[in-house]
């Protein structure tokens, strides 16, 4: 199985640092979540791992083997981003042919079957569709290619509501006859929540999380009822965030809580969900103003 | 007050015919909601509107005067894409004196102020900055020039949570401020249901539904209860889809129910929303098979 490596890997755009410092290991059969808000550094991390664009300093490696200049190290990995990287004449099945010359085991049959779910027209060329369906070509690429490691970058953006669940189904279905590795970078924390088994979490160039979605939200709590009492026994504890209505308050904790504190009958604990995690792990001045 | 008014658009390329003689007026203070699946022609139709691309045959008018060749008609009309027109060596600053010059109205303290809540950087070039950023970038401007007319094709593509929030809270506070009319085009139909004051939805190249949204929630129906006495009652009514749960069934009717008729008391009758009606209006094959 493949694994890859990232050490110490930094990334500078002029005078901004967007990464800093990044290890991390991406192994074994999983679905990771990549996060982050807008402008965190998801994307720029997937072009390093791909090679796309170098890093300031660090490196990758693929199986042990560096990533740069490396075409077999590069074939275990493929990088399906929002970035157009096909001629505007190309139709979609001259693409998919071009697409297996660089992986040799690309699988057409599947392919078919998912333009026709898809309704996507192989006749068509690639300027001629639409945003929407510019993505799902490159989804379904994404899902035919035989490479060890798929890293989607965005691969809902623009498709529709009932495109989106259908593709998070092939996805899952790939997944089960082929396990390999996935790594999954969206805004719709939501509706991929129930699929990602593992979480990365970048933020301001950082890996602030690198755990699985079970043990994060094993420490993940909403502890809800009248203001006095919950900031009384939210004292101390890592509270992340919180929501007022009224004279009611919920304080989210990330971390254990205190066993030795007496939980007032008037107040509740509750898990919460990852989307509710990730944004009061990452919210920024703006909630910060609101709250 | 401005006023748009198409005549018989219809657009092909090549072979496929997009749109089809789409008849529509856009007019008063009024956020609409352009909703179609992916592929329904949304883009084409704001892009014929702004002239970016001819219409087949029709004619689009702006206050009476045709949109071709005109830059005083389309100087009412701003017009928010996926594409991105700017030079990648620009910086933000300098893309906001650019659009100035074509809007001379831009309001560049609105603009400042919304760089500072969305923390963009306006010394950045466009061409560092991620995905969502540059939507930010132009969801700004959108909201800072002077037309009357402001077409937003999926301004959220790419904006995380907390952006896509503070997004539609400031397009409220600018359309309070200075009521015009706003077309909105996206896919997350959940979160702008309820902004949208008038639905247009685009099937397969047609104007499906004109109407408020107030209109159309009124006559949409969801009617729960045992799958057998369910569909007894809508026998004959307009049965836009259905779900089913074991032996209990939702049949969702769009259109007027029938007084006559005796309500079992084990059948309720409720109101849905936006996003189902949207959802099985525009259902395709593969939602059929599902069914």
């Amino acid at each position: 199985m493949t694994e890859v490596n990232l050490t110490q890997i930094s990334k500078k755009f002029g005078k901004s640092t967007v990464l800093k410092q990044i290890d991390l290991t991406l192994a074994g059969q999983t679905i990771y979540g990549l996060l982050g808000r807008n402008g965190a550094g998801k994307s720029t991390l997937l072009n390093i791992i791909e090679n796309r664009i170098p890093a300031t300093s660090g490196s990758v490696q693929i199986d042990g083997e560096d990533n740069v200049n490396n075409d077999l190290a590069l074939g275990k990995v493929y990088l399906m981003s929002e970035q157009n990287l096909y001629s505007n004449s190309a139709k979609v099945d001259q693409i998919f042919r071009e697409t297996a010359l660089f992986y040799p085991g690309f699988d057409f049959e599947l392919a078919h079957q998912l333009t026709n779910k898809f309704e996507l027209n192989e006749n068509l060329r690639f300027g001629k569709l639409s945003t929407g369906y510019r993505a799902v070509m490159k989804d379904i690429i994404a899902l035919a290619v035989d490479a060890e490691v798929i890293l989607l970058d965005e691969p809902t953006l623009g498709l529709d509501a009932a495109h989106r669940e259908l593709f998070y189904q092939e996805l899952m279905e790939a997944y089960a006859k082929r396990p390999r590795i996935f790594v999954i970078s969206t805004h719709l924390i939501e509706e991929i929540a129930g699929l990602i088994e593992h979480v990365l979490l970048l933020k301001d160039g950082k890996m602030m999380l690198n755990d699985t979605t079970e043990n994060l939200l094993a420490q993940s709590y909403a502890i809800t009822g009248p203001e006095k009492q919950v900031q009384e026994y939210t004292a101390g504890l890592n509270v992340i965030g919180h929501d007022s209505l009224g004279k009611l308050r919920s304080d989210y904790v990330f971390g254990e809580l205190d066993d030795q504190r007496i939980l007032p009958d008037t107040v509740s604990v509750e898990g919460i969900d990852l989307q509710k995690l990730f944004i009061n792990l990452t919210n920024g001045q703006w909630e910060k103003e609101r709250a």
